[in-house]
């Protein structure tokens, strides 16, 4: 056996999330689990990071053991073929033996894809939030910087006893047609907040938070609305 | 009644294609029909153009008749509550009565999409046309040229006895990172023109088939691949 990291897509419709859970619930980590068994290795597969049902990534890095038989550049299509069309590998690399995905991961970076428009989403109706014009971008550019650098994001996150300080590196906004793509680089996530930072921008975007308010989320405050999940990508972890 | 001009977005993925067919079998056409005859008009929607299994479009021009108690900005709304989640009106205007979406069509415009990458296509796998690099793109580019103009495209098309010149009036290649777009705008095309027409280009990229060999298509050759429907995009329609 060797320690690889494996590169991970998937969408996460189909999905009851990333998280093994009990025996019968389709799992990101589980289906993954199952393939890894199949070519002989331990069903052990460690995330860098989790997501909730719905949510999709488009390289989650999961870190397992392998076979030393296979080659590593014959991984990502062994692993494949017995994984299915909602969820591949997408890349693989050796690591050393005491690697480890979630304690090592030093960021990760998810994207938060909005469609601004009138007309109902049919073609991405999986794969972004559809939010009615108007939307104030300007408004919700000048919120970012707040969000910066180290703060209790727990006003954002889902309740639960972890530890509420968090840091976050970047957060930027890109326009493309009527798509709006919010990315956040942070160094670790609350469970949860990135869709409430989204869910309170967009609230801040329709005129129906101020800025202050937004800023006080932060100290103590709640936020008043979670995004959907089929609008958030756990794009990249780095190491 | 009055004649409406509809702009219908559908995801083709579970249609078996646009034009209604025996009943029990779920098209475009027959169930855009079934909505317009719950608001109480006659169950009749005539298409600009003719989408096969697994072809999305963006907006698809229809006219069908509806009466006039529904004011013009309501209609899409209206008739969206009586229509499944992968297929939307995304726009109506009123029309003359004696107009036609497909005889009045001056041009309609495609959009085909590939993804060119190594990895298994996962989040757009039924939106793109997967294809492993090297694609050559300066060579597609240079193909493009010898398809505008009126000529004979039965070569790309499914055989059936219909006028085979048709005039294509644009065609062109965009880059989006790994994603590669091609447009092509025509008066009419033939039934299966345009996934003709991307199954020889990709040939031609892939270096399997020579630039004289693609241009002797178009004077009594035959393609030498069709690409698959789920890259294919009905994206409009001029009047």
């Amino acid at each position: 056996m060797r320690r690889v990291l494996l590169l991970v897509e998937y969408d996460g419709t189909g999905f009851a999330g990333l998280q093994r859970q009990r025996p019968g619930l389709r799992t990101v980590q589980g289906t993954l689990e199952e393939a890894i068994a199949r070519l002989g290795g331990p069903p052990k597969a460690v995330a860098a990071g989790r997501t909730d049902r719905g949510v999709h990534a488009l390289r989650m890095p999961f870190h397992a053991d392998l076979p030393e038989a296979i080659p590593k550049e014959r991984l990502p299509a062994a692993l494949n073929r017995h994984l299915p069309e909602d969820l591949k590998v997408v890349g693989a690399e050796e690591v050393p033996p005491g690697f480890h995905a979630r304690r090592d991961a030093k960021s990760r970076t998810y994207l938060y894809r909005l469609l601004v428009r009138e007309a109902p989403v049919v073609l991405e109706r999986n794969r972004v939030f559809w939010v009615r014009p108007p939307l104030d971008l300007e408004a919700i550019r000048a919120a970012l910087p707040h969000l910066l650098g180290r703060h209790d994001f727990s006003g954002f996150a889902v309740r639960e006893e972890r530890e509420p300080l968090r840091t976050l590196l970047e957060a930027r906004l890109e326009e493309a047609g009527e798509e709006v793509r919010l990315v956040f680089k942070g160094e670790s996530f609350l469970r949860g907040q990135v869709r409430g930072m989204v869910g309170a921008l967009v609230t801040l975007g329709r005129g129906r938070l101020s800025l202050e308010e937004f800023a006080r989320i932060l100290k103590g405050g709640r936020s008043p609305a979670w995004a959907p999940p089929q609008g958030l990508y756990f794009l990249e972890a780095e190491y």
